[in-house]
């Protein structure tokens, strides 16, 4: 049951790295979903690898293939199979890694879980999981647009360089304007040139990943343990690479008084019920208020670095070990349409479960 | 299902704050458990309001009555339920409150969820729900113990002020030896002067309780959605007034590289695998790695303060409300039995989930 | 997570025979919901032991109490706690039956699956259990009488006397009638007769409970594994010594021809669309079709006994046991509220589920 | 989640009938199992179509491919995913069904649900779905077999035809000795001489499939609602044309007293804990109390008929309709395969569940 995610828009997940395929099954999207396999393809195409010369200079076509669940351009109500190929499984050459713990990989964990590992990149913990996500986000994201919701995730920071902007000064439709996929032009040459140059120390750099998700209802979101915020959180955290979450005033707004903390509410010239500020984050109680959502993700740096490292081996034994082969010397770019993804997942579960709360 | 929480060791929690009463059924404890009714009691102790003067004034015994599930002194496999009755249920009055959203508080959110809402007291919304979940956590922490794992949390942050040194310099012994559970002295103290000075300002502040496991054996965990860390996560951001989770090297972490961040493996003299640094906080892949798990969690100011707020009523007109009664000026000191107990709970969970993992 | 039933509307029980107390948390039942204490012990009362000369003559109040969950005659949305507390739980001597395992009773099982067990009065998997299920089907009755559905139970076996008749030739306002509720009176009577032949040789018998659900709209049970006959069958035999669930044609129904067994499909005169024949019991392909959902359900002997028996304790040795106490001859009138909790239950369960299945 | 079956061996299901392919997921099948891709082929091969003149004659060699999840011949305790293609998807013509609903198919009720239909061969409800059930069936029944169990099921009764022999009297290894899979020849020949006839008058026929599961240890199955009975029950109901289930003495039980009708205990010379009788099919209060399983599930005669019907078609006008194609004029010798998939699936799964239930 650990590979599933989601109680009422529900995706299972396989595939490792290196093996056959990647795939998810999604199980609860509604029927008369209206839906093109381009849509998909398209979330897929911003996970790419190989995308800008900051990624992973690998190249995947990562194309999608639907084996079930949509029929004349719809959904059916029954479960939506997608597959992705993995490419080139058998070329790799594993033997450095194969009984190496590389330091801070999943190698060792994974060992001592299971007593065994496939360790042809990572299997199962290789970030190569997310394409399943991906795929299943994008349904998700138009589910969410059929009710007016839309998701947009931006990179606030790389290293030390932070956007000091909040989301409502920011252009989001310039998200994709850039490598980086800051929304503000200068900032994201300056995020450019510390991924660069971590690249070209052979090294890696962590950063943040912002969420907006505007048009939310009130009433999305369950009292006490699934809070909106916690199933985000843990959606997020769930993520590769991820290190913290926080949403509305965040880590930041410990320091703050009650009284400058409250957002009041008011009712605006049309009728709805709004607040004059936004420490909430749009969800009260665990519950959407209506304003705005929005949420920051850690991520720490990439662990494969093309620098030698000790370690050990399976034996115990010290070892020196070097990065190989074409790795990310920063996740954040490529991290954002697994952002939009896990969240768009989070909400469209949550707007199906708030269809039974009431007589 | 929304009650409920962990998958092999599930808690089912009820209760509104001033109905009759709260509880719990814990489902999925092992048989042959020692546990007596005065270690549950001991951690709703901890909890207990009225516990000292930079806490709610109210008094409240907090007795629990076991209904089940025990049976000369040991757990017997079947669910767990336990009650603590709400003294004086009948005795206030809510008229203040019946039509008010109060600023940042579920009321707003619970009538657009429901359509409806219990209005004494925040009904389930009130932090009066984790009386259940602390009694649940303290029989999960007696699971953890028969293993040889503890939990311990502190305050280690009120407003600005922050405890600076790492929790393997401090004394945890000494988490209940001040009244705001801060174990390092010079820092409580001060502390209690931030709490205090908002308290008689009518005001409230928020801070942060680290939480520190040791004992995980490596192998707990689920690849993918269930990572470690991500229900941790999850579990801390149910609690009502959190606004933030890191663990590790956390939202700092991203400002590093990754040839700082990794933590090399090494084998120490016993045997045992280990890793120079902890920047990883015990979690490698979603899977503990047998070092230490700890993880910082953000409380946000009480949304309960004394003084004078303008807001609206469920008519949607303006008015201006001020909280009475005893509240929290801050919710740090009894935030951490609550801490303890969500952890307790994600990681008895796990335990029971790592049984089947391999043939 | 097994003492849990339902994925929406959820209800998870607790309580041994001889404890405390035992009881229920009610978990989804939508907000709004107008429901009475009264409509809750009336559904206990039809359980009650003491009703008649032919039911074990035990005295037991039942008086059931809510804790949580309902507001001013309606339900929240919350979680809904009802207790109903054990008489006498300390009254009562085991010394005969503390080591002893009963034949055909679960005493020897919990010890194997436990390695330990609450050797009084059956613990867990005493018939008292379903105290928590009726008081919780009271609650799902409620809400599908508020959708306009009907579920109705009855004796149609004891022993080998049949009622001829189906269902839709029965007054089924009859089934109180008489103490054996069979809406049939001379059947009645003669049922009647085979329990007092039982009751006086110190033996038991078993026999049928049929239930018929009316005004289930079409389109409820979900595909595949959660048909809604399988979760219907899953429910019935998870009650205390049913042996058996068909529905519709059900065992009979293998010796007939395709071209006998289908029912085909007509408009009636109200633009209603109606089976000629209901061999399908209302179900096909596991989702209601309209028509009237009918099945059986097949109960054992009760296999405690006024008898001497041979068989072991729990060092291996043999010895005879003889029950004594006040217990059923027959379980059959009794178990007719608690099949239709468990019917109930089911349909409200779906009922909520079909909320989301389309855009 | 309605496509998913099972709590920690667990599967989800994907797949039309006449869509691109059909597959599973299993997540949770422990790591360390030896398994060969021959070895889930050959439960599939005992499923195919065409596999003799008694079956619909429609070639399909459903081959499984594995795309993930075993590493070197072994599980790896990550999701296993099975795929097998559709062969022809897109050379049918199925105007004739497009907007007709079949009698006793779940056209209209998949259309009352949904709000639209894959009317391309039953979509979804089309017993082809069973395909993933045979694959992962396989699996679990590799894992039965690590630890000595065996489920066999055969063929107990055609029509009115039935096998008076109980399963001990039988030789369970000539199940597949001929094509109706009943191990009895003398009833197989009749068996099959009502098949042929119900075929030769394109008719359909309906029959008992009983199954026999050895080797299980006392303690497994959950009390209350998961009794293992309960969840055989649902898994029997949830295959395609089941009408109904029972164990050990079933229907047939509830005329017996409950002196006959109880299983008296003794020691074996072994020292093994048995039962003189066994009335309880094994399992007693929803536990294996380590004698044989057995349990007996009936189908329906095929809803298919190759003969001319009248009904309705989605305008609700009557029309007449006459089957045509390849179909299988008695569901049973291939509905075996599918009994033993489901009970092996049942079975690993509280084999896990009883991994964590004592300290």
């Amino acid at each position: 049951m650990s590979n599933s995610y989601g109680k009422l828009f529900r995706i299972t997940t396989f595939g490792e790295s290196h093996g056959a395929a990647v795939g998810v099954i999604v199980d609860g999207c509604p029927a008369g979903l209206e839906i093109s396999i381009e849509e998909i393809q398209h979330a897929l195409d911003r996970r790419r690898p190989g995308q800008s010369d900051i990624t992973t200079p690998r190249k995947e076509e990562d194309k999608v293939t639907i084996l079930s669940g949509i029929f004349e351009g719809r959904t059916t109500g029954t479960p939506i199979a997608m597959v992705v190929n993995n490419k080139d499984q058998h070329s790799h050459d594993y033997s450095h890694v194969e009984h190496a713990f590389r330091p801070s990989h999943a190698d060792y964990t994974y060992t001592a879980k299971y007593g065994t590992r496939d360790y042809r990149g990572g299997g199962r913990s290789s970030a190569r999981e997310t394409v399943a996500r991906v795929a299943a986000g994008a349904l998700a994201a138009k589910l969410l647009l059929h009710h007016g919701i839309t998701v947009q995730s931006y990179v606030s920071q790389v290293g030390s360089i932070k956007l000091r902007k909040s989301y409502d000064k920011l252009d989001l439709s310039q998200i994709d304007s850039n490598k980086v996929r800051c929304p503000d032009g200068k900032t994201a040459a300056r995020m450019i040139g510390v991924v660069e140059e971590a690249r070209d120390n052979l090294d890696t750099i962590g950063g943040v990943v912002s969420c907006v998700v505007k048009g939310v209802p009130a009433g999305l979101g369950e009292p006490v343990f699934d809070k909106l915020h916690a199933e985000l959180g843990k959606a997020m955290l769930s993520i590769n690479a991820v290190k913290g979450f926080e949403y509305g005033s965040g880590f930041e707004g410990v320091k703050m008084r009650g009284s400058e903390h409250n957002d009041q509410f008011y009712t605006d010239e049309q009728g709805n019920i709004r607040t004059h500020t936004n420490n909430s984050g749009g969800i009260q109680g665990g519950i959407s208020n209506g304003q705005d959502i929005y949420f920051n993700v850690a991520f720490k740096p990439v662990a494969t670095i093309l620098q030698p490292q000790t370690t050990i081996n399976d034996a115990g034994e010290e070892i020196t070990l070097q990065g190989k082969g074409r790795h990310d010397p920063c996740v954040l770019p490529r991290a954002v349409p697994i952002v939009d993804a896990m969240a768009a997942l989070v909400i469209a579960d949550f707007l199906l479960r708030q269809k039974v709360n009431k007589v």
